[in-house]
C-alpha cells in the first residue's frame, strides 16, 4: 500500500500522441497509457480525453490525494507561467494557453509543465546516461525537432522559459518553408519526421531516384517509417532521405557545440529508430563542421532511455 | 598609499591589439596601456614586449607583491586550463599554448585567462547594463567574432572550457571560406571587421556599384574605418555593406536567441561604431527569423562600457 501523495504523473504531450504515466518516488511507472493528440482541436475537449484515459488509473492508485503533482512536457510548453504559448505543432487554438492551470482544475492535483524536450532532458538527468554530466544537450526528433540544453548541471529555460528551441533554429537560409510557422531553412523542416517524409516526396518529384520503391505509394502513404522500411531493404532513395536528413542534423549540431560545448548530445524520438542510417552522416557532418577545438569530444549518442519512459520520467519528476 | 595585495591586472589579447589595465577594488582603471599583437608571431617574444609595456606601471604601484593576480581575456582561450588552443585569429604557433603560466613565470603573479568574450560579459555583468540580467550574449564585433553567454546567472564555460564560439557558426552553408578555419560561411566570416572590408572588396569587383569612393583605393587599404567613413558619408555600397553584414548578424543572433532565450544581447567591439547603419538591419533580420514566441521581447543594445573598459574590467575581474 503506497502511503499519501507518494506518486506522480507524468504526461508527455507530442505533436501526434500523449503518453502518460503513473510514477513512484523510485521513478517506476506503476502504470502508463496513450490517448492520440490530435483527435480534437479543442484543447478543453482534449482534456476531457486526458481525463478519461488517467482518472481511472487514477482511482485504482487510491484517488488524487495519493498524488503530490502533475508534470507535464508540452512543445512550447513555459515551465514558469504553465503556459503553452504558440505551438505550431499542436492544433488547438493558437496565442497562449494556460494548460497547467486547466489542468489542474480538472484533475484537483497540481500540475507543472516544461517544454517536451527539457522534460526527456530531465529523465536523461535521473535516471540516465546524463547522471554525471554537467552540460549536455537532449534532441527530440519526432513529428517535430525539439530540444533541452543543460550547462553548469541546469537546465536552461532562458530569461522568459523558453529556451531550447533549437528546431526553429535557420539551419538552410532561404532553404524549405516550415508548414506552420512559415520560415525557410529552419532543423525542424528537415530533421524531423514531417521533415523526412517531405525530403523523400521532393526526390521521388525529381525524378533522380528512378525505381524506388516508394513509387507505388501515393504521397499521402508516405510517411517516416515507410521510409525507414525501404531503406532497410536497401532502397537508394530511402538511403539517400537519411543521409541528407543526418548531414544538416549535423551542421545544426556542430553549431549548438559551438555555443555550449556540450560533452554529450543524445538523440530522441522516432527518427532514432533508423540506428546508424542516421546517426553515421550526423556524426560525420557534426565534426566536418566543427573548427578543430571541438573535434572529436562529444559524445553523440541515442538516449538509453526507452522512446516513452524518458519523457514520462522527466514530466513527472517536475512534480516532485 | 595602496595596502598589499589590493590590486589587478586586466589584459584583453586582441587579434590586432593587446589593451592593459592595472585596476584596484572598486573598478578603477589606475593605469592603462596598449601594444600590438602581431609584432611578434612566438608567443615568448610576444609576452617580452607585454612585459616590457606593463612592468613599468606595475613598479609605479610599488611593484608586483601589490597585486592578487593578472586576469587575461584572449581568443579561444582556456579557462579551466589556463591555455590558448588553436586560435585561428592570432598569428602564434598553432596548437595548445600554457599562456597562463606563461604569464606567471615572467611576472611571477598568478594569472588567469578566460575567452576574450567571456571576459566581456563579465565586465558587463560587474560594472555595465547587465548588472541584474541572469540570461545575456556578448557579442564582440572585431578583428574576428566572439561571444560570452550568461544562463541562469553563470557564464557557459561548456565541459571543456571552450563555449562561446558564435563566430565559428556556420551561418549561410557553403557560403564565404573563412580565411582562418577554412570554414565555409561562418558568421565571422561576415560580421568581422575583416569580414566587412571582404565584402566591401567583393562588391567592388561585382561592378553593380559604380562610382563608390572605395574605387580610388587598392584594396589593402580597404578596412572597416574607410567603409565606415565612406557610408557616413552617403556611399550606397559602403551603407549596402553595413545593410548585409547586419542581415546576416541578425539571422545569427535570432539562432542564438531560439537556443538560449536572453533578455539582452550586448554588441561590443569596432564594428559597433557604425551605429544604427548596423544596428537597424541587424534588429530587423533578427525579429524577422524568430518564431512569434520570443518576437519583440530580446533587448538589442551596445554595450555601456567604453570599448577597451570592458574587456579589461572583465579579464581583471578573473583575478580577484
Amino acid at each position: 500500500m503506497q502511503s499519501t501523495k507518494n506518486l506522480v504523473i507524468g504526461i508527455d504531450i507530442g505533436g501526434t500522441n500523449t503518453v502518460f504515466g503513473l510514477v513512484n518516488k523510485d521513478g517506476k511507472i506503476l502504470s502508463r497509457g496513450t490517448i492520440s493528440t490530435t483527435t480534437t482541436s479543442e484543447v478543453n475537449e482534449y482534456i476531457d480525453l486526458l481525463y478519461n484515459a488517467v482518472q481511472p488509473e487514477i482511482m485504482k492508485m487510491g484517488g488524487p490525494e495519493m498524488f503530490c503533482g502533475i508534470g507535464i512536457g508540452a512543445p512550447n510548453g513555459n515551465f514558469y507561467k504553465g503556459t503553452i504559448e504558440y505551438a505550431p505543432n499542436l492544433k488547438w487554438q493558437k496565442g497562449i494557453i494556460p494548460f497547467a492551470s486547466l489542468m489542474e482544475q480538472k484533475f484537483g492535483i497540481p500540475s507543472y509543465l516544461t517544454n517536451d524536450a527539457n522534460a526527456a532532458a530531465i529523465g536523461e538527468m535521473k535516471y540516465g546516461a546524463a547522471k554525471n554530466m554537467k552540460d549536455f544537450i537532449m534532441i527530440t526528433l519526432g513529428t517535430g525537432v525539439g530540444s533541452g540544453i543543460v550547462a553548469n548541471g541546469s537546465l536552461i529555460y532562458g530569461h522568459d522559459g523558453f529556451a531550447g528551441e533549437m528546431g526553429h533554429m535557420t539551419v538552410l537560409p532561404g532553404g524549405r518553408k516550415h508548414w506552420s510557422t512559415g520560415a525557410f531553412g529552419p532543423l525542424e523542416a528537415y530533421a524531423s519526421a514531417t521533415g523526412v517524409r517531405l525530403t523523400a516526396i521532393e526526390f521521388l518529384a525529381s525524378g533522380k531516384f528512378k525505381g524506388s520503391l516508394l513509387e507505388k505509394h501515393p504521397n499521402e502513404e508516405i510517411n517516416s517509417k515507410l521510409i525507414f522500411e525501404y531503406a532497410e531493404k536497401g532502397d537508394v532513395l530511402c538511403l539517400e532521405v537519411f543521409r541528407v536528413t543526418g548531414e544538416i542534423l549535423g551542421l545544426a549540431l556542430a553549431n549548438a557545440v559551438m555555443f555550449s560545448s556540450p560533452e554529450a548530445i543524445f538523440l530522441f524520438g522516432g527518427l532514432c529508430d533508423a540506428g546508424d542510417m542516421l546517426m553515421k552522416p550526423v556524426k560525420e557532418s557534426m565534426e566536418k563542421n566543427l573548427i578543430p577545438v571541438f573535434q572529436n569530444k562529444v559524445h553523440l549518442i541515442f538516449s538509453e532511455l526507452k522512446q516513452s519512459d524518458a519523457a514520462i520520467l522527466g514530466a513527472s519528476a517536475l512534480a516532485w
